[in-house]
């Protein structure tokens, strides 16, 4: 784990959040994505060597939406930067990490992405993530 | 805003999550540190840029207690490390964001710090911090 990637935040309303991290960081999301598969859309922010991500249910069947109904709006989850996803699921697994999807999916912004299970990690929801290159 | 400084965790035992954490980096802790005001002992651990401080109450009225008990373990603040922290405070209050504490304090690891209130940050809890030369 080089870095910490991003932050995902999970947001009611998009356009209204933009605007708070707009005003936050002096500058506007450089990135608008829609991840179909998890029924979010995204934006992206750049703060130096790291990422804000604000995620919006687009279905209520999103885990944004579920998120947001039990815990409101927050903090969803923390993305390290992995230079190899398959040995470092290989690693954590060995050192009794739960890994929610072994085989690594496509998520936002280019990535190969799996979670870890908030269980086994002091209820931090753990993202790793690769660039595709 | 230059970067994410830390993100703070709020666990319930800070031995056994220590060991949780030093798995998860695959490195210890790098220093340990109690701020009585607070009521807090962290631990800190490095990654690449970024850092994450683990902390833990060492009394009911403390912050984290009732953080604790409230939401139970997981993310507590994202900290974004500032050149000008006086500067920044005045800033973001033109921006319309509820500053904590306007004198910044002085928190763990060598820090000024001052505190965003979640109501005008979409629910996240942030610091702000400037290193102390």
């Amino acid at each position: 784990m080089r870095k910490i990637e991003h932050i995902g935040i999970a947001v009611k309303n998009l356009e209204v959040s933009n605007k708070v991290f707009e005003k936050l960081f002096g500058a506007p999301a450089y990135k608008f994505e829609a991840v179909e598969s998890e029924g979010v859309t995204t934006s992206f922010f750049m703060n130096g060597p790291n990422k804000i991500e604000l995620l919006a249910a687009t279905n209520p069947e999103s885990p944004i939406a579920k998120f947001l109904e039990k815990k409101g709006e927050g903090i969803h989850h923390i993305a390290f930067d992995v230079e190899d996803i398959v040995l470092e699921i290989a690693r954590l697994k060995k050192e009794g990490f739960i890994v929610l999807n072994e085989i690594p999916k496509k998520g936002a912004d280019n990535k190969l992405v799996v979670f870890l299970h908030p269980k086994s990690t002091n209820g931090v929801l753990i993202e790793l993530c690769q660039e595709i290159k």
